[in-house]
């Protein structure tokens, strides 16, 4: 049995983020197109009308069709509920990191079976929204066996898992955060290593240092994991100094950033996450610039940071939305950074474009054109037009 | 044949927006509750399982309930598009008055169809939105015959129909603004009036200054339309001052206010509608301070200003969110302000709360409380439950 092959034509706006498929932008757009799909991958781009014969064919109208967007930061495997905080932080009470620890209390509290519901449900409510790609995160266990469980959960979701063993302290070790680093590079790292891609760490007052976070990470990439950093978020920091020194694929959040740490993220090829969802609800005071980021030639991703303290959202629309009013990004570079650079930042070639070779995750917005997504916040315009599997 | 009756039962949390029916509170929360409806309207509220007999039964289960949001600034009658301009905004440029003009003309340019057919379409995105009653103005027509046809339009769409003759001088008039206020206040009233509830003006450098806004309100007012003001927008000016001496129902935007113009809105019982989605679509460098208004004593409404220029957004959810973010309300303070705020800024006394005798428009929210609405911006969790004709 082979796969059907299916024809998506007659799209009004069509986003490639392939520049030589369109119009010669990053964003590659092309007007009057199709695309055709065949097991799950991109087989053939062009001109609505033109496309070799297939076994169906959708006609989508005058619409925005682009690749499904790449959400190369979520933490959306935890128990719990913070409404209440966030409440009262809205109500003027500030953000610290600690804050993680109450999510972490409920987490070890979940069995599995309620995790994985949480975890499912919220990845489902990404998809509708026109995700494709996430990345998960472990890092509400704090102990070896809620790790592990938390990594199974985000493993039966996605291929990209991160290990954030290092994302606070528990309250158990009363501030011993050198026995702690020696549990997440020892004992839990043989255990989530095999579950994970990648190994994350929070550089910031009140969790890891430079030095411990340096730890955690080389201990990780050791094992054969990519490096990803938590870095600059509440203040000026060494965290994204941290990730170019150990040429980490990613610096996230960056909301604090000296001239010095922009030009080494442009220097190292490393990708800026900007992750404003969480910068809006901390209320914090500065937003990420990513203006300087892109002049200085730094690669800029925009993710949702989806996770129950800071930034409980699952909406790559609203990141656009913000990215595009709050740090500087013009409605195009926020899309190419919600798609493209989301694959740069996750080192995926075959997400994020529709080039020929792409997985089929085709993504189509209740509007003419891809500028819609910043110019109508808040509105649900985007949703899956196909998964691969489609 | 008589309506059915529906029990909406076991609504995990219920939003009635009558402090006596639940918690004391302005939001009147009440939980494990009860709703029963008949013949569009709420006949009886309390204990889930205790409603009197009804027709048919809905199990709600452990999701938020709360009153239709009340959207009481809007200008969905219009033709044409602006992503472009919305797109060099965003790259840099400013934004002043005279960019509506670009609207205008192309909503002249629009067959009555092309317009109503545009406008249903963002009313229904509202409605699906979880929005029940709205306001529409005209405003994008500038003479006689547009400002007719899109009166007629907002009026097959809703009761709360505004005259918004005065948005800005049209460009025939180059610059005359007398002469186009002797019009708005003469032969395009004595046409609109049937057609509006509402008489409303644009106070702003390069629209209308104080005194023709007076002449136009007092206009209005003559023939029985009640008054509401775009006020203190762009810039501090006369605006909200107007507004009290004339006992407007609300003065909308409010971006811009004086310690003097917050005790005016007091005193004067004239409604503050914030519109935090223009603020942000228009990069403000600050919001309204909406802290401020309620200590003082004034009455706060927040609706979306849907407008193909400015805040080209239906979602009621994102102006409450924003307004919490932005502009120093409480998660329940912004649920307060789009919908019981929203219906004393139209001084409707049927909508914006579930007491006995209201509306039936109910909201149901993916989402277990009324402060999620806040805590997950972007998030598509709102939608009908019930619209009164169900």
């Amino acid at each position: 049995m082979t796969a059907a092959s299916i024809c998506y034509d007659r799209i009004g706006e069509l986003v490639t983020c392939v520049p030589e498929l369109g119009d010669g932008s990053p964003l590659g757009v092309r007007t009057d197109a199709a695309v055709v799909v065949e097991d799950g991958v991109v087989v053939w781009v062009g001109d609505a009308g033109r496309a070799p014969a297939t076994d169906h064919r959708v006609e989508v109208g005058p619409r925005c069709v682009l690749p499904g967007f790449v959400d190369s930061h979520s933490h959306v495997v935890f128990g719990g509920d913070r409404s209440a905080e966030f409440a009262a932080r809205m109500a003027g009470e500030p953000y610290e990191a600690g804050g993680i620890r109450s999510t972490m209390a409920a987490t070890r509290a979940a069995d599995t079976a309620q995790l994985a519901e949480r975890a499912t449900a919220l990845v489902q409510e990404m998809r509708r929204q026109g995700t494709g790609v996430v990345e998960i995160k472990s890092g509400y266990g704090g102990d070896v066996d809620t790790e592990r469980r938390c990594l199974e959960v985000a493993a039966g979701l996605t291929e990209e898992t991160t290990y954030l063993g290092a994302h606070v302290v528990p309250a158990a070790f009363d501030g011993d955060v050198d026995a702690y680093v020696s549990l997440v590079t020892g004992g839990m790292l043989e255990v989530c290593a095999p579950l994970a891609r990648w190994v994350d760490v929070f550089v910031e007052e009140g969790a890891f240092d430079a030095d411990q976070a340096r730890e955690v990470l080389t201990a990780g990439m050791a094992v054969g994991l990519g490096a990803r950093v938590h870095a600059n978020q509440l203040r000026y920091g060494p965290g994204v100094q941290l990730a170019c020194e150990l040429g980490a694929a990613s610096a996230d959040h960056c909301t604090h950033l000296t001239r010095e740490d922009v030009h080494a993220l442009a220097d190292a090829g490393t990708v800026a996450t900007l992750v404003p969802g969480a910068d809006f609800s901390t209320r914090s005071p500065v937003y990420p610039d990513a203006r300087a980021l892109i002049d200085a030639g730094a690669t800029v991703a925009v993710a949702t940071d989806c996770n129950p303290g800071t930034s409980f959202t699952t909406s790559m629309p609203f990141a656009i939305a913000l990215a595009v009013r709050e740090c500087g990004l013009t409605p195009s570079e926020a899309v190419w950074a919600a798609t493209r650079g989301g694959a740069v930042a996750l080192r995926r070639h075959d997400v994020g474009h529709l080039g020929v070779g792409a997985a089929a995750w085709l993504t189509v917005l209740d509007a003419p054109n891809h500028l819609h997504l910043a110019y109508r916040p808040g509105v649900p315009l985007a949703g899956p037009l196909a998964p691969p599997d489609a």
